[in-house]
């Protein structure tokens, strides 16, 4: 058994997300936030130079930046200022994504997993970036975590969404579908198949021993017995007794509005939810601006803020970096604990 | 205008509930708890005089218990004690539900439904039932609210849930239902008919002249402009229109996951949810044990604590009487505001 190290064995690499979104300006101050409290792990930027000096001089955030050329110089950099990688930068345009914005973000996002993948950086905080705009430039991903997935050589099945704040954790199943799909795309290897990933993940990564998962229901009071819905029997049980017989501590199905009371909240280490708002809702409500988005699963160590591009308020200097502070303190600690592991 | 009377105009009717839940431990918590902070209204329990001593005596609750023959002496029976109205009695059976319980508790909610329908009592809080128990003898209600709707004359579909809290009031508009049934439920018709109910209710009872109606969305993300799910453009957004065309402050759809954000609570006076756990999940993660069952749109006012009668912990002295405390001085408020307008 060895000690933590104080710090992760390598620096982080922070994609800058779409420079028409709040990327910039919450890489700027979770940056700033952390420093002053002297938490701030080795970590860079990966690009946008000129993008991030002139985000900072626009909305007056007093944060030094330091240019590097290659990671390695990130750990040293990042005592003086916040290190941010040369070579790749663009215009900001605070509000107006365009087609540059979006080949910028991709070009970040890209060359931050190869660095995470070289083993360059010891893991990947990725800004924000617009589907949408992304798509128009022809990356037809559903999202950032699917196109990890590939470039990590795993099926997309195999990278699971992980919501976490200070108090909760919860693990959407299903994500951007219909609610009147649900129930069909639900199946007890679903349920498995995540849960375990999920329940290795908090093992490896956040040092719980013995993840105790929780899984909801899908209908109103787990079904009553079968009166409204049976998805519960059918599916949800048979699963959380195939998880039991490996010795997964799991427990349920919880009806969705006890999972989530302060006293259930203290049972287990994570919520596995049925759908998108049922994960989604309870932690936005509980955990004010310091939701992450964890990718378990994959070889990578993966995070990101719990919030969009926000163009609406990009460039105002009223985003919250509260998130994306969590997500780098969460990467951090992440690195942390494999590299202890390995000690 | 008139200053609201510091009392309501007459006692509130309590009803015991299934007497082998904890409908009578948590009546006598709560009035001892709103008698110590001054807060106690005028009240008096529909029967269970013997019960009650014998909950007291076993739970060590200190409460005087004052017998009454008519609600007519209530109000000055509760300078002295818990009035209780003789004449409808049981043993004291906690976790043992049972046919002589069932039928207790279906007299105590019939009388304390007269006795508020005559206007001798101002207000009706009822205290859990069980379903089970009460469909075993014949009473096929799905609920108090619609036996209480047809007591009142009034349509099923009339008689409006909205959970409360200090900070958040939820409606869900679809209930004990498959969460898969749920899309095929919803139309414009509901949720405009509902709406208006829970804009004339906040006025009426709550004292909000213009109500603000935040209404959910049912897909995650809203649906994302129709790539998961078409029910917000199809059903909400006109429904939305056709409230806005009325003058009700109506919005939305908003996407569950950003409705009960701390940001967001403070935009609205009630959130109308698609589904059950919708408006469930926040109001039990956020509102520990102060949650009101509210029913909108009868003559009479009528509350709940928004619990079940939880008989696996009936008679162990661990029920939380806050939401019971909350249902009552809930009641209480709405009769003061209706007599205050009638002033």
């Amino acid at each position: 058994m060895n000690a933590a190290p104080k710090s992760p064995p390598g620096p982080l690499a922070i994609t800058l997300g779409d420079p028409a979104g709040i990327g910039p300006e919450v890489i700027l101050g979770a940056w700033v936030r952390l420093r002053a409290e002297r938490r701030a792990p080795p970590a860079f930027v990966v690009g946008g130079l000129e993008l991030l000096r002139a985000c900072a001089e626009r909305l007056r955030i007093d944060c030094p930046i330091v240019p590097i050329a290659d990671p390695a110089e990130a750990i040293a950099a990042a005592a003086v200022g916040l290190p941010v990688l040369t070579g790749l930068d663009g215009p900001l345009t605070p509000a107006r994504p365009s087609p540059d914005g979006a080949r910028l973000a991709l070009a970040s996002l890209n060359r931050g997993a190869k660095f995470v993948l070289a083993e360059v950086a010891v893991g990947l905080v990725t800004a924000p970036v617009a589907k949408g705009a992304l798509s128009a430039i022809g990356w037809d991903y559903p999202g950032q975590t699917e196109f990890l997935a590939d470039a990590c050589g795993m099926g997309w099945r195999d990278a699971v969404m992980m919501l976490a704040g200070p108090s909760l954790r919860t693990v959407p199943l299903t994500v951007h579908v219909p609610l009147a799909k649900v129930s069909g795309l639900l199946s007890s290897d679903l349920i498995t198949h995540k849960a375990r990933i999920v329940a290795a993940g908090l093992r490896r990564d956040f040092g719980v021993l013995s993840p105790r998962l929780a899984i909801a229901a899908l209908n109103p009071h787990a079904g009553e017995g079968g009166q409204f819905g049976d998805e519960e029997a059918r599916v949800i049980a048979p699963a959380i007794a195939a998880l039991q017989a490996e010795g997964i501590a799991a427990f349920g199905p919880v009806p969705g509005d006890a999972l989530f009371t302060p006293r259930m909240r203290g049972t287990y280490d994570a919520a596995l939810c049925m759908y998108h708002d049922q994960a989604l809702i309870p932690l936005k409500a509980l955990e004010v601006d310091e939701g992450v988005n964890v990718t378990l699963g994959l070889p990578i160590i993966r995070t990101s803020p719990d919030h969009g591009t926000a163009f609406d308020i990009a460039g105002k200097g009223v985003a919250d970096p509260g998130a994306m502070a969590a997500a780098i303190v969460m990467a951090a600690d992440m690195a942390k604990a494999r590299a202890a592991a390995r000690a």
